[in-house]
């Protein structure tokens, strides 16, 4: 305990939920907290809420270490957070970020320097837009400095993206909202209403999402609004057990992210890393194999390297073997 | 008054709602009723909601001719209507139909009988089903025999049916969630939150609807899921008007729709015929007529006339020319 040395609180803030993370030289992780308090949940409205969660959280360890640098990523940014930083524009790195970043001043006098999102315009096409998913990335190219130059990101999830890097910087990237539509199908649509609550056997639900997937791999253009029906006649038929719905909706959902995806991936030599919850990881991974497309990493939640990485990039903290700005 | 002369009553009995016709000879229609006791939203549960609905439908008809035959279609034939009628697999026509019906008995000693849906399971693929919708296409053949030979039939709607019908039979078709995904996206997902309740001017919407169809257009299998997220972020970045969201949504999963339903239809030399409500056969024609498909025929509701053709082809009502057997 004595001899902790901290450099760095480090703030993961998203819609639902807040993690702390207080980070020593070289971007350990000394001790992290977890609190409920995200942008949508917290203990009252308005900058006071914000306040209120940030010392909640916080307010020992500034006791301990008033001077401590405190950054932040994710919806707290938003224009629902506590602070907007606005999207910067892709082609985009972590100097970048800092360079963008905005500060809100607390009750303790000290500022939280706050990362922006990122957003992606490709000429002809919708705008694409990232906030949290830039800090994992540069977590990711932090840890793993060999797919700078050239990586693959999925960060499977409620919403996938998969993300391009070349040299460091993040230049384009794509958002499924995958798993939001499989919610949304299993609880307020016809779909769910052939689902019950328990789950299949593990090898039934294995195989209907395999089935599920195969599916997708066949899909022309514009087929999902009528492949998602089979969720129900494969039910009312009696061909697939009620408990495996579920999955098979899974399967033809995450086929169809990964057919689109790579489809939408000109260089196939480009490493693919996963990043996000292992599970989930895994059940991606099982597909891009499906798909050929062998995922050369699976990381897990790279956001406390990533905001570490923003911290030296705003001279927050010192990089290894360089004083701090 | 005095002159009118029954010959059929026909139920169009469905989800939400019970429609009653009082025909004559020839499938006219002498008068129409319509309650909201769908067989989901019956009097009281069970026969006996069946047996009051039916009874506060037609009553005073069968007070005053209670020999009238009686039929009906829809959901009232499924596992959860008043007796089911289990699918038959397609190709069917309406002597299928009329062979496979149910009777029902009533407390007025007579029988109802009751159409089954339509089953189709083209080989590898996945079940689909209708019900309903294969009395529409009895009715539509009735009223225009040129497409009996060859016809490939869309009913939009919250589950778009695509109809191909060879030699008078139903050949195959294929159910589009279109509909119903455009429901729950806008109620119950992140999509929904930037759409406010009051609609774009027309000219607006108009062009946020096009906007919708030509990304359809443009999208390679499983885009979809990506694709949606555009309405969002054009809400975000100012680059299309909140109000305005709505109907690029609109256009986007109607533009997917048909994108996939006519690259599953083979021959382009079928005429095509919409079955429906005006407005919404509308708005999917010009849809169709930008994929470069040009509708033959636009009919409104062609039940009546569907449950006409059936009640004679189970015999209960006489064709023209010929006595009921």
């Amino acid at each position: 305990m004595t001899a902790m040395n901290p450099k760095l609180i480090a703030l993961d803030w998203g819609t639902s939920s807040l993690r702390g993370f207080l980070m020593g030289a070289n971007g350990a992780v000394l001790e992290q907290r977890g609190s409920p308090h995200g942008i949508t949940a917290l203990p009252e409205p308005g900058t006071a809420g914000f306040e209120a969660a940030f010392e909640a959280l916080c307010g020992e360890w500034l006791d301990r270490w008033p001077a401590l640098p405190v950054v932040a990523g994710g919806m707290v940014g938003s224009s629902q957070g506590w602070r907007e930083a606005p999207y910067v524009r892709s082609p985009a790195d972590v100097s970048r970020l800092a360079a963008e970043a905005m500060e809100v001043p607390t009750r303790r006098g000290l500022s939280i320097l706050i990362a922006p999102g990122v957003l992606s315009h490709p000429s002809g096409g919708a705008p694409d837009v990232m906030r949290g998913e830039e800090i994992q990335i540069a977590g990711a190219l932090r840890l793993h400095p060999q797919l700078a130059e050239r990586g693959h990101f999925l960060m499977p999830g409620t919403h996938s993206k998969w993300v391009d890097v070349r040299d460091g910087r993040i230049t384009g990237f794509e958002t499924y909202m995958t798993g939001e539509l499989f919610a949304v199908l299993c609880r307020h649509s016809l779909l769910g209403r052939l689902m019950p609550a328990e789950a299949a056997a593990p090898e039934v639900a294995e195989a209907a999402f395999t089935r599920g997937v195969e599916a997708a791999r066949h899909s022309r253009p514009g087929d999902l609004a009528h492949q998602i029906f089979a969720a129900r006649t494969l039910g009312l038929t009696g061909e697939m057990p009620a408990a495996a719905l579920r999955d098979f909706l899974s399967g033809l959902l995450i086929g169809q992210e990964v057919l689109s995806a790579l489809g939408h991936s000109a260089q196939a030599d480009t490493p693919l890393a996963l990043i996000g919850e292992e599970g989930l990881c895994r059940r991606y991974a099982g597909v891009l194999q499906r798909f050929g497309a062998v995922p050369a990493l699976q990381l897990g939640n790279t956001a406390p390297a990533g905001l570490f990485h923003f911290a030296i990039a705003a001279g927050r903290v010192a990089a290894a073997g360089e004083p701090a700005r």
